[in-house]
């Protein structure tokens, strides 16, 4: 941590910081510049409160230089970490594209729906149960009838499932269940006692990004995770909101080597949130893959224009087809394969 | 609802739709234009789906004309809702201050904290006792105990008092203490699960803005709490995420008068999570009293450099009091009192 | 300056780095921390390329600690400078309203909006003669021409003018006309020759923001004029671009007190642009006059309807009337007049 | 064009709207509604001011519906253009690399980076002469001395230049050495005069995104230089603003698949400001040419360190030739090649 005192400071506020530090059991170096004066804090300072030492008289800025994540960074884990799922990898040299529906509609959609995932070569299947929609008037997901759909789907093909969890309270049917991966959606990214509680089980969990968060609070919010012993965390950047109305978010390309080179974890992209449009949907992925991405999470609907959320934004399941053909070549181009 | 046809959809395309909205049970009006058609759908279209139709053949864009919000809307409720809080209105004429400590530390704290607040002309008292922190590592705030003594403290005082509530398992602590104003933060304001719990109750609700979401997201969410049957509900803009990095959020001092037109209900601000700067306060709080917010929510603490958190962005006693006089100065010159 | 070495840094890397600040001119103090080492750099170093140091081998980091805008900064001139613009001072006690057409379409239309500037109590008339549009195909302003009839209509009732400089090459236009304050665009805020013309007259220039530009940008915009030698420049807020599509900009009213701290600059603020809708400026007028604006810039029409341009922005003479009563009453009550 | 009327409007207001349609010589349709009555503008309305319209009383809203922009929409255009820069065509099948410094230094530097740029397989060269920098007191290139050694260097090579225009007054220089390719910076991307003279010539130019601006702008500007005869224009994205300060800028990948769609104009990606750092260039642009950009502009020094801007974004010759393997790799993945 480093304390920059105003031009105008006084010397006992200067003094008053310095005593401050060493109260908390630290030591610092003092640099007195032309026009200010610096002070530099040694040892490791995360538990301090910065606020505190910003509201001291005389202080004008306070700059960490220490990173506040610890388990999730890849200083102290130089080597990526690979996630089992039932047997398959993420995080290693094959990318795992997860599939399916936005929605559990019905036992003859998710069936069919299980059976495309399949037959693309995807190797897990993703469905909602509970769905987390702006209008209280839209439809808000089957609940738990929705998840034992997506179960009973899910197992005639023997796919891990994924699916999203909004509520501590249903936290115990997930489990249940037996439902593989849980997702924590982007809206959900900073519900502490949510993180808290995922972090309390050992069942591997897809991040998703804030909708408007940085990179930063995205690493704090899986080292709460972390924090609680759950260390199978999974990434998952999908768009974020800017200017630009174009298309529904920006998707950050830039935090898949940014977050491969902070984090162990794997990261994998959701290109179906971030454009919001399937014909968007082939090249996001194709990017994605090329920058690096672990993974991708895309929505396929048997037949997009009845899906009950999102029609336009799923893949059908020939476009599914075709598109892992085109990634396969990305992958082998960059040394992985799919 | 209107839906505007691509240049290169067919005729049968064009038809498919106008097939589908009748069976949906509405009309329709063709305009063939130039060089594109356009839908209009007469009649309550707020229960279609609009992705569905945007992925039809042929279409390229379908745009809401009615607005998704219905209860919480001022077109259905011309006049001003106010809020009766314990006694003290939340609406009306009078400017109203609640002011506080960011996070309940101490009984002594807590007292000093309530004298003060009451000393300096406000009427309703906050404070922190469960603390949404970016890092796992920091204070999480006090729990039930930290409740507890925020309601001692006001007590002795006779003030109501508002505090956040995180977490749906939480909230019958809230109610058996009698809290008076439940806060949903910033990071909850799309916590649909928690939506609902408040919308059930009917206990006055205050419905801060995610620091990202759109003002139309956020009458959406209100009008979750709505739809439950709790329209006791008092928005809370407190600045939003932007580029700049001078201050912690940009204070969206044009939502007020917005939100004024769009909705009943009563609208205040938060210039102490905005600024993020105790030495901002003053005149954030003066452009939103000047702008018509209906009133502010301010951190204080008896001895800042103390605090446990936002030590850096709360006001000492003797500023609140300045404070109140400079803004009944601002109050009284737009007709309104303090 | 302080450059953050990362925790690989070799003992090398770190020496290399020290030899190249003393080769500079410059001394540093290096603090060896548990994890990471702190190299403080002692002079003025405003002249040093960060980025050449950010490119040595081991530096994680580089953060500046002196500020990069000398002449605008408050720092170094801590009293208010007041400009004087033909006897009118901007910057001092009263809240001056710059008030007029957006553009100049007729004669009739500049002489009855000039006019109704007086009538309104405002001292200064705004039109502009040059429009930067967004489509060629839209109107581009009168030119010439249009500079004449705003001179001709000012002259009618002794108001100085204010009007946008878009060209280098039309300057000399202005400068015969005796333009009393040149407008500098938002779109042009980083036009960095023409910041240099403007700087080489001593003409009052108002620098808008741009309209996604961070508040150290601004300054070092107007660092780029007050480098040529003119230092009477006026800083204008309008608004800003964000996530947000309720209405054209947001109004960054934090700007304000922040920009009044940094510099001794007068600053305004332009709600017509911010809000881009005649009935959001009152509330907009009322909290930029509130939080410390030394003065607006306000759209008014003699007519709105027939404007060409912005037709929805701009005030009746009525309404700029009864604002200005408004605007009063808000001053007074913050000890300042109009 | 479609109006939208307030459920209060009146039936004289209805009719205004209508007779001043008809007044401007187009047709209308009228769809009555439940709560709101639309009207929808028949003909091409594009030089209709939606403003006016929008100051009408009882109007809520106006939409249009066609597209502002017009020669360079790829809707009465079908087929990509591909622009010919002495026999090197921009917008085929195969993607090309724009690759030099940052800014044009010495002779040696640029004759030996010119010889980098040719061993590597890049065909056309980079440099800057005319440096847009934030601060007053930072290097500004060396001006037409700058564009001469750049000239000179490429010619050793036969490489083909791209360098920037910031100034009107500099064009016929440009004119007057054969610059290639001139282009236009995200400054300058609404120098709305600039870009007039720029249209008035047929050199191909590349139009850089404004760094918060819209694809919809973007368009617009391109569409103020093909309005003046020049339809050599290459659309280039090089990051947005967002929130995120975890990188410079952040690559808008979804803007490719976009404008490609929107225009057949070709799409280049300049990943070194869009990331900000060397190392970043890779994974960025890699992930461009899997979305189909047709080619990139990259910064290389053959000494980075010694850069005098941007030294920690540039590649070194030897990161360039690795680079154009890898891209190569992802070329032919996609059916392309480099």
């Amino acid at each position: 941590m480093i304390i920059i005192m105003k031009t105008s400071a006084a010397e006992q506020e200067r003094q008053a910081v310095i005593d401050k530090i060493r109260e908390l059991g630290l030591e610092c170096h003092v640099s007195v510049g032309v026009e200010r004066t610096i002070i530099g804090v040694v040892g490791d300072d995360r538990h301090i409160h910065k606020e505190k030492l910003r509201a001291m008289g005389g202080v004008e800025d306070v700059i960490p230089v220490l990173k506040p994540y610890k388990i999730v960074a890849r200083d102290h884990h130089p080597d990526d970490t690979v996630i089992d799922v039932k047997g398959i990898p993420v995080g290693g040299r094959t990318v795992q594209v997860i599939a399916g529906p936005c929605s559990v509609e019905t036992s003859e959609q998710m069936n069919t729906a299980a059976r495309m995932v399949r037959e693309s070569g995807c190797r897990l299947m993703r469905g909602g149960a509970y769905k987390p929609r702006t209008s209280p008037y839209s439809f808000q997901g089957h609940g738990e009838r929705g998840l034992e759909l997506l179960r009973e789907s899910a197992d005639t093909q023997q796919l891990p499932v994924v699916t999203e969890l909004m509520d501590v309270r249903t936290l115990d049917k997930f489990l249940e269940l037996g439902v593989e991966v849980i997702q924590i959606g982007t809206r959900n990214m900073q519900n502490f006692d949510l993180l808290k509680e995922v972090g309390r089980i050992n069942v591997p969990v897809i991040l998703k990004r804030g909708f408007a968060s940085t990179i930063s609070e995205w690493l704090m919010s899986a080292e709460y995770i972390a924090a609680g012993g759950n260390h199978n965390i999974i990434f998952c950047e999908r768009g974020v909101r800017t200017f630009e109305t174009a298309y529904r978010n920006m998707l950050d390309v830039t935090a898949i080597p940014f977050l491969k080179k902070e984090t162990h974890l794997p990261v994998i992209v959701d290109p179906s949130h971030a454009g919001g449009k399937a014909w968007l949907v082939p090249a996001l992925s194709k990017a994605a893959v090329a920058a690096g991405a672990d993974g991708l999470l895309v929505e396929m609907h048997p037949t997009p224009c009845d899906a009950w959320c999102d029609a336009d934004q799923a893949l059908t399941p020939d476009e599914l087809k075709t598109l892992m053909g085109e990634l396969g070549a990305i992958a082998r181009a960059i040394g992985r394969d799919i």
